[in-house]
């Protein structure tokens, strides 16, 4: 860590947060301030059917803002759902954009900031730092605690042509404010609490075994994984706010990491299984992360040890021995989620699988984890996780 | 902490940082990307001297920016210097501001894009929130590993008539973008060293047991004294890079997290002590801190702990007995270091002390203090000082 950090630049960027029960109150405030006059809104069916989209519209209403609402947009959002959004924000004069939603309607909006305001088409942008021109003002609201797309620099779009989720990677994506609110988090089904909760997990290992880790995103990815194992289970029995509280905490700081440090091999292949099988994408990582984390650990050895120690809240020596008894737990809480822990259950075909791999190379996630993994790694974890 | 998180609201708002060895070099990129033509520079003779300001404007003649210089400012940063910095750049229309150097160019650099922008005196801001119009972006690069004006909501002026230094406090003083590059730390003396290591593990502590401390900033707050403790005194010895960009680490988080959580009766103290008696603002923190610790004590026995476990390194039971230790073992560190130790060492008279004491009872810093403190506790403290 000191090394590398002693010879390379470290950036950090977040946006403004705001966070409490009842804070979406001050969506329209917030809007306002970026100098919005008519705000374009970004939810989804769900939210409007518990009465959320209402709530955020009443506070545009009392700052005198005018809006136009869209929704149509699904689960793992699509190429042609972001552009039709952007000729509707352009078509409106919108000048602000408002998301409230899990990932999907975030990364949607994203894709429609960014194609309203830079132009072409969105595939233009897939990668890292590929984006030119400023974006509208974002306030984003998120209604999970897990994706953390109102706290980073990524947006994740289907591309329904190729079958593939585009890894979108730039400064510009990060929204100007994020207005964190767990009372949303009451609304949600025991499925999408584990999800949510189970990426958020993926978010911060990866960020903390990450190439790019700085001090800074290290603090916040342990600070996630701790209050992860230490909360997940009690908000799924108890649903109490204080618990829901803890995770919309814990999926903050795993955003804050991820956003400055990035991903690695797990998110890379979960994107492929999201683009390739239109899979729920926090459902992935109890298949994948741990034979990940397994072959990642000969480069980060310390770290994983870290983590296990983070994890089980115990010593163990050597370090090693530490590192593996920490995947191994995660493994095992994994299972007791009962969730999907096997790759077969998501993939219909094993002959699918050098497809998957050979799409994840190309994701720009891999690009830091922590080892270097080829065609052939990834088929061998997805082998092993099969 | 989670009772208090259950019912408030908490923000958290820092720059875009841009952290590493070199870092430098992107100031004028930097102002480039924030829409700059023609730059006002604030920095200080020292920083010409050793060749950094030089350096900056290099960076910003290949951006072909054009820029005004203005260096007239000194430790503890004038109103005067500051009405007469915003006529110059009113005068010059400049429409970027880049501070280069420790607290004082900062600060002095703060207040003149808020006069500059907002009109008015600099007075008429005193207190927190008052700001009403936003200000010119601005790049801040920081040449002592301690004030975090870079990171921060803050801004410290001198009143010379009142002989107060007056604290401004706005979410609008927060820069856009802060250029951390510890390299420029190798140009400092001893003294400032310690007055900015000592001036940092002030902002942990205070920021650590503030009234509004959140989760996001009590994890920054613990870096913070960690790095500190574990760093300054090899930093001191060495100057090796290495500790240094440590301490660049920890005033950074220490920056983070004062800058959202407040401070509390030490810095109060310290700013009616800088405007009386104009003394270097670093390094009255080994006189005020541990009494101030003792004072607040009974309303965070736990986090005070929790301070001397990091502190210690080590687990005293019962807690009351471990954080009595941890001030303890500041105390002697602070006595190590070899600077003043005693108030009377800066304090002329002891029949000032009541007018100190009744003038840190309007700064905005002993809003978040954890106890209440009236003036006859200040007085109560400095007599321990004494």
């Amino acid at each position: 860590m000191k090394g590398e950090c002693a010879v390379e630049l470290r950036k950090f960027s977040i946006p403004e947060i705001i966070f409490g029960q009842g804070s979406l109150r001050y969506a329209g405030r917030c809007a306002r301030r970026l100098g919005a006059e008519k705000v374009f809104v970004v939810s989804d069916p769900g939210l409007e059917y518990v009465g959320w989209v209402d709530r955020l519209t009443e506070t545009l209403a009392e700052e005198k803002l005018r809006w136009v609402y869209f929704n149509d947009i699904v689960s793992n959002p699509r190429d042609f759902q972001v552009e039709r959004g952007a000729a509707i924000y352009k078509e409106e004069e919108a000048d602000v954009v408002i998301a409230l939603g899990g990932g999907s309607p975030m990364d949607a909006a994203k894709g429609i900031a960014l194609v309203a305001s830079n132009g072409g088409s969105i595939h233009d942008y897939e990668g890292a730092n590929r984006i030119q021109r400023p974006l509208p003002p974002m306030v984003f609201i998120p209604s999970t605690a897990g994706s953390g797309s109102d706290l980073t620099q990524f947006c994740i779009i289907t591309d329904v042509r190729r079958k593939v989720k585009m890894s979108i990677i730039s400064r510009s994506l990060v929204p100007n404010i994020s207005i964190i609110d767990p009372l949303l988090l009451q609304t949600k089904t025991k499925n999408l609490i584990i999800a949510s909760g189970i990426d958020a997990l993926a978010h911060a290992i990866e960020s903390y075994v990450s190439k790019i880790a700085t001090p800074f995103t290290e603090l916040q990815s342990l600070q996630a994984i701790r209050l992860i194992f230490e909360h997940l289970e009690a908000a799924l029995e108890t649903r109490s706010l204080d618990c829901l509280q803890q995770l919309s905490t814990a999926s903050t700081a795993a955003a804050m990491a991820f956003s400055n440090a990035g991903l690695g091999a797990d998110h890379a292949l979960a994107h492929s299984l999201g683009g390739m099988f239109d899979t729920l994408h926090g459902l992935v990582h109890p298949v994948l992360l741990p034979p990940v984390m397994r072959f990642n650990l000969r480069e980060c050895v310390e770290k994983m040890a870290n983590i296990g120690e983070v994890i089980l809240n115990k010593k163990i020596r050597p370090r090693e021995a530490m590192a593996l008894a920490g995947i191994e737990k995660l493994s095992e809480y994994c299972e007791s989620l009962q969730v999907n822990n096997h790759l077969r259950e998501i993939v219909d075909d094993p002959c699918r699988l050098p497809e998957l791999c050979k799409m994840a190379l190309n994701d720009a996630c891999l690009l830091t984890n922590p080892r270097a993994a080829s065609a052939e790694d990834l088929l061998r974890i997805c082998e092993e996780a099969w």
